[in-house]
Parts: C-alpha cells; sequence; structure tokens
C-alpha cells in the first residue's frame, strides 16, 4: 500500500548501503528507508533497528523488481541503486515512471558478462546504455548515475582543480557554465593525462588468511572490476596504442580498452602524502566520462580530449588478495572480509592528478584518516565515507533540481556537491608538482605511466 | 689536529641523529661529518660507512667535551647537541670559542632532577638557563637552541597560522618585523590559547612485549619528558590557576608548571585529520618560549599573553607503553624499541592550533605519512622527518646569518625556515573551526581543556 510519507528506498545492503545510513539519518531525517537485500545477517538488522530503517529480505532481480519497488516509489522519493548486478537502466524507467530520484554509485547490467567474454559488460557499453536512454529522458525525474567518490566526487574535484590551476597560473578564462567551457579551460591549461589516483593505506590487526579477500569496501565489487578488461579515456595527444588496445565501434569514442582484465595492467601515480606509488588501472566509469565531458570536437571531429583513468592501488591487504585472481577467475577466493572495526590505522588518499604539459601538475583531493571518518559517522572507514558523502551531496541538489532527466557527475553543480560533501572529505589537500612518470616523458605518453 | 675542512660534528647518534644524516648528506654535502656516540651497535656503524662519517664510541660528559670537541671545531663549522643529558649552555659556549654554530633540538642539562626532585630541570630553569647565557652572545655565532619539530618549527608554523588568519579575517595589521608586532598581531586576533597538537596514528606489526616501550622516537626522551612536571605558558586571560599549580619567582614569569608529572596530565586537543582527541600535556620548551614571545607589556607588566602547551596524543603503543610509569619511575620499563621499519601505516599529525576567542580558529600544520617520509629520506619516520627537517633548514639559515648569538626558533625568519622545510613537512594542512573544547568554553579557560 503507497503512503504519502517521504521514503528512500534502497536496494542493496552491503558495505555501502550500511555506510550511507548514518548520512541519510543526519541529512534525510524526514524519510522513511527501506531496504531490500537478498542475505541479510544479524548485524544488519540490529542496524536496521538502530536507524529505524525497515529491511526486506528479497533479491531484487529482472523478473521482480517492478512489481516489488513500484508500490513503494512516489513522485520525489528517492531509488537509491546500492547493489551490484541490479540494472541501472531498469531500475531508472522504474524511479521516473513514479516521479521518484534515482542513484547509484556505478553503473550495472542485471548480470556481468564472464571473464573473457568480450566487453558486453564493460563500462563502456554499460554507459553508452545509459547514454541511449538519456537522450529521452529529458524534463523527467533527476536521476544520478555512478557518483559516489570515484566515479562521483572525483569529477567535482576535476572541475575545483581546473579553477584553481587556472587561478595559480595566472590564465584569464570565461566562466565555465557548460561542458565545452570546461574542456576549452583545461585545453588551455594544456592538461593531457587526468589520473583518478588512489593510495589506501588502512591497515587492520587480524592477519589474511589464505584464500580470504579483504579489502576496505565491497569485495564483489573490486572483484568485478578486477576481471573486467582495462579501460581509459583516450586524450588526442596520445601518439600510439598501447599493445593490446582497442577502440569502440559505437558510441562516443572517448575511451579504448585493452584485452587484458584490469588487475594486470599498472601504471605509475604519484600522490602528496605516498609520493610515487605502483597502481592498477582498474576500469572504472569516470575515465571514461571525464574524457568524454572534456572532448572538443571541430566538425564533429575530437581536437582536445585530455588521456584519464583510474590509477589504484588499494590497502595492502586487498593487493595481497589480488594474486588470489591470478587465473582471472574467482575459484580461488574460499572467504570475503570488509575491513572495518579491525582497521588500526591508515588514511585513504583519494584525489584527481591533473597533469598539464605545460603547466606544474595538481593534484587535489583528501586525505581522510580511519581516525576522522570513524567520528563523522557510525558504520563507516575512510573508503566508505567518501562514497556516502558524494551520493548524500548529489541527493540534496536533486531536491532543489528535480527534473534533470539522467545526468553524470560531470553535470552537477560542482559548488554545491563540493560545498555539502567537503566536511567529509577533508583534510582536502591540493598540491602542485613538477612529477613526471619518468624524466624523458615531457609529452605524457601513456607508454610513459605504463609499467611493462 | 685540526684541519681547514668543512665539519658538523654531532653530539649523540640515536634517533634523530641517524634521521640527520640523510639530509646532511643532501643539504651540505660538502661537510665532513664527525658523531660521538656513547654506545654504539652494529647498525650505526653500517650507517655512517654507507654516508661516510666518522663515528667514535665515547660519551660526551662535563669533564670531556672541551678536550674532545674544541680541537675539531673551527669557525664555521656545526657542532650538533644530539643526545639526552649533554649541556646545551657548556656546548654553546664550546662552538661559540671556536667561532662554529650550534643547534639543538632540545635545551638540555648534563644531568636530569629525579622524578619528584622539584623543577631544577625543568623546561623553565634550563631555558632561563640558556636565556642567562644569551645576555652575552650577541654578535656571536649563531647558535638555535630548541629547534627540531617541536621545539622547532611549530614556531614557524604559528606565525604563518598568523598572518593567515588576519589575511582570512579581513585583518589589517602592521608588517611583523619583531617580538612586539607579533603579538599585537596575536591581540587583535584575540588568540588566547596555542596549543602544539599532535596525534601519532603510526602503527608497527609487532606486538609490545612486556615492559617493552615502544615509541616513534627516543623512548629516553619521551619518558624523561613525561617524568617532568607539566609545565604551560600562562595566558594573562586566564582567571584561576589549575590545581596543584605554581608561578616561578623568577625569569620570565611565561609559564606555570604543576606538581605532577606530565604523563599524569591530560588535556582535550583536536585536528583536522583525527577531530577530538585526548592529549598529555608534556612538558616542552615551546609552551614557554612562545607564550613568552608573544608577551605584550605596559609599562612592564604583561597585559597581553596566550596560554600555550603541547597536547601530545603519541603513536598508540607508546600510550600503551606509558603505563609502566604509572609509579613515575622508570623500574618497570625491562627493554625499549623505536618503531621505524616495522611501520606499516599512520601519519604524524602534528601542528599548531591557535584558538582565538573572537574568530574561527586555525590548525596549521603537517599531515605527513609514514609511505610519504620514507621516501623523502632513508632512516625515517614521519615524526624524525619532522624533526630533521626543522634542524636542517635552522642550520641553512645560519650559514646566511652567521653572528646572531643565541636564538630560539621564535627568533628565526619564518619564511626562510618554512621554504627550506616544507617538502618535508608537506601535506601542510590549514584549516578554520569553530571547535570548542566544551561548549560552555567561550571563555577559553584552561580548566576547559583540562580532562579530570
Amino acid at each position: 500500500m503507497k503512503t504519502m510519507s517521504n521514503r528512500i528506498v534502497m536496494v542493496g545492503f552491503g558495505n555501502i548501503g550500511q555506510a550511507i545510513l548514518p548520512l541519510l539519518s543526519t541529512h534525510f531525517p524526514e524519510y522513511h528507508v527501506h531496504i531490500f537485500e537478498a542475505n541479510i545477517g544479524k548485524s544488519q538488522r540490529d542496524l536496521c533497528r538502530r536507524y529505524n530503517a525497515r529491511l526486506t529480505e528479497q533479491r531484487i532481480t529482472k523478473d521482480n523488481h517492478g512489481v516489488v519497488l513500484q508500490p513503494l516509489l512516489s513522485s520525489r522519493d528517492y531509488l537509491l541503486n546500492l547493489a551490484t548486478s541490479v540494472s541501472t537502466c531498469d531500475l531508472i524507467r522504474l524511479a521516473q515512471l513514479s516521479g521518484a530520484f534515482y542513484l547509484d554509485t556505478c553503473i550495472d547490467p542485471w548480470e556481468y558478462a564472464q571473464a573473457g567474454a568480450g566487453i558486453a559488460t564493460s563500462n563502456y557499453a554499460l554507459r553508452e546504455e545509459v547514454r541511449e536512454l538519456r537522450r529521452h529522458s529529458g524534463g523527467c525525474p533527476t536521476a544520478v548515475v555512478a557518483h559516489g567518490a570515484n566515479p562521483g566526487f572525483v569529477s567535482i574535484l576535476l572541475k575545483k582543480g581546473l579553477i584553481d590551476m587556472a587561478s595559480a597560473h595566472g590564465i584569464a578564462h570565461d566562466p565555465c557554465l557548460c561542458a565545452e567551457d570546461w574542456a576549452t579551460l583545461a585545453r588551455t591549461l594544456d592538461v593531457r593525462v587526468i589520473q583518478i589516483s588512489e593510495r589506501d593505506t588502512q591497515v587492520g590487526t587480524l592477519a589474511r588468511r589464505p584464500g580470504e579477500f579483504v579489502n576496505t569496501w565491497s569485495v564483489d565489487g573490486l572483484v568485478t572490476e578486477c576481471l573486467q578488461p582495462a579501460e581509459l579515456g583516450w586524450g588526442t595527444h596520445e601518439v600510439k596504442l598501447p599493445p593490446n588496445a582497442h577502440r569502440h565501434q559505437f558510441g562516443s569514442q572517448a575511451a579504448i580498452y585493452l584485452d587484458q582484465p584490469s588487475h594486470t595492467v599498472k601504471v605509475k601515480s604519484w600522490s602528496p602524502n605516498f609520493l610515487d606509488f605502483d597502481a592498477y588501472l582498474i576500469t572504472h566509469n569516470e575515465a571514461i566520462s571525464i574524457a568524454d565531458y572534456l572532448t572538443l570536437r571541430e566538425a564533429g571531429v575530437p581536437v582536445y580530449r585530455p588521456t584519464a583513468y583510474y590509477a589504484y592501488h588499494p590497502c595492502d591487504e586487498a593487493i595481497d588478495s589480488m594474486k588470489l585472481l591470478a587465473d582471472n577467475t574467482t575459484a580461488a577466493i574460499a572467504s570475503t572480509r570488509i575491513l572495518k572495526d579491525e582497521i588500526v590505522s591508515g588514511i585513504d588518499e583519494l584525489g584527481v592528478f591533473i597533469l598539464s604539459g605545460t603547466y606544474p601538475s595538481l593534484w587535489i583531493g583528501s586525505n581522510l584518516s580511519i581516525g576522522k571518518a570513524r567520528k563523522l559517522a557510525a558504520q563507516n572507514n575512510a573508503t566508505s565515507l567518501q562514497v556516502v558523502a558524494g551520493a548524500t551531496a548529489a541527493m540534496a541538489w536533486m531536491r532543489v533540481h528535480p527534473n534533470e532527466g539522467i545526468l553524470e557527475s560531470d553535470d552537477l553543480d560542482y559548488q554545491f556537491i563540493f560545498d555539502y560533501a567537503e566536511p567529509y572529505w577533508s583534510p582536502i589537500v591540493s598540491q602542485y608538482t613538477s612529477w613526471r612518470p619518468t624524466p624523458a616523458s615531457q609529452g605524457l605518453q601513456f607508454e610513459d605511466f605504463l609499467i611493462r
């Protein structure tokens, strides 16, 4: 029975679903939260009791999502898709039918293709499906896809970074109102490479057991990404494709993919509080959306686009765990564990590294520690708090922009989102550097970053 | 036999002595380093070999310091006192006799009074002894006392913070050229409390053994401080003395002391990346020197002075270790260990927390991680690197200001020292906050901070 109260319907109650609950209770106290989760444990029940949320043990599927969820959704309610393998496109359709807002932190299909089975469910293909839906969504209730930390808040940091760089280097520019303005600014700044650069140093007390996959966020999520082909936004300054690289035959053409699972591709990265580190080029939506957003075209032909990708060094125990994927299957994973209460120290350094061919490069991002994350919100570590802060900020923005159709993080008002999420992301570190992946790499070619 | 080559003579080769060696080799490559240490281990010998330093196994004492050290010192050489219980005053006299520069990171006597034996070797008394010597040091070779991280570089950060606050709050002020200018600015900003605020979250892999005292820097140093009476610079805004507090009958009168060892006095503090924490009010030179430096007098009577003290939360294993001091002696300490190679994560968040009665308060300081510290300099963790970066910057400053006599950190050119040490201290975090120790503590009285 549909009631008139405000409702947040949440699909999936894993790491991020649990982490967002305290923020919803702070920022959306007037909403009833109703959660659907396939496998419920005691701690999840306790949590729902504490936050006065309703919890239903049911897997949301292709067949049942309409009949189960639609009766719960009214105009200006929220549908949050925080599950793995629950279709972004189908849930957006459902939300918009009811006049409800929609948000997820990652574009998902109902089912991922098996590793090695091509790119049918690559981030590129999934994004194109959303873009197709978007063409018919103008004026519909606002739906924000792929908006957590990254993908998500990093697109906000990127804009802040571009404005800061222009100001630091004394470069005048027009107000940035649309994608073309931002792309023009990026070109003026000679931005060639944008790394989403993350070095997670959180450590726990418990030793990893044989066969155990340990991470600071969803193990399913990370493993899925690790086994997908590596993907990256492909800049116009690049001279030659990397080994095993392919262009797409459809869609935006902003990105390429490699015939290699993400967990086998390593690149050089850098952060202000770790300096050089070796990162994995993990496929992520923002690599594609940022590259696409910052593309300038003349007569339809791209004349400027930066290379963009996610350069990720998970926490040390996750790195260790990734050896379990050596055969590119999940067969060696005997059990999983998410580091939360047992973390004893560390920060999740996550930011946008904007590399210019002409000017000093800028790393701007968060230095959030586990000690601070715990105090800001229960049920969180530094990693999850960055995700749910980004998501909550976008939810707040939707209320004041209710009929914008389907949007990506790059389309949002960066100042609003930044101001809303900043207390959870701070300390924000903004550091200029002359760092280069190799002494000779003045051109910032992708091959200079690639570790063979 | 005295040679004409440039020489750095180092007394003491413990944690800080070992940590400064890589920085000396970078910033003072043209100097020969000659080290005196009472107890030499194999790793210390290896280190000296690697850095081409000369190492002599000899304890420097009241009786032998002149005859051993003076033949090695010429004009513009450096005498670094990095030992515990080697007299600052006697080594300054020795250096100045030879025309050599002097630096230490802490004012030391030849021997500390036993715990409970009064305040003969309190930081206040030791500083007064240096001040007495200073009166006759004008034009002598430059000697900088108590200049590492804190005491030391924090006095530089304080000045940067005061300028930033004035700019952020739109307060015009005269150029700050002398102590009175800085004190006037602090008064204009209504600065009432200056906490040197430190939250060390570095953690190691090895479990602490029973009776083992573990720390991220000299265990002797920390234990000595813990057992000395708590001391703090005492502000003019304070209404009543804390329990067990005493004023001094001699000297600057800028500070008071408590009839309690430092490790038994706890205060509330805050940092940008940990938020609230309980800290120990550990006696430190900067608490006194800062309060003294920022004192304004009218007709000889203090009309403005901030309260200043060190609010320190050592790493968790050191906190655990401090229980061994429960009887206010070192009897329960069976062994000691300095965390260095076994650190797996963490940052040493160390800054100056400038609390104003009128304006938003500012925390400005370092967020340095172990991962970064290791890459910047061998033989270091985040804690030691902050110390030796401050010390090295002052050494560089002396070369261009060779005849300034005895100076404290507060007397140095803050811009020079900041620029020199900043690469080692960054990321520098600068955060405004409305934090208060208690909701009601608008007056920022010391009793609002004290944890009973």
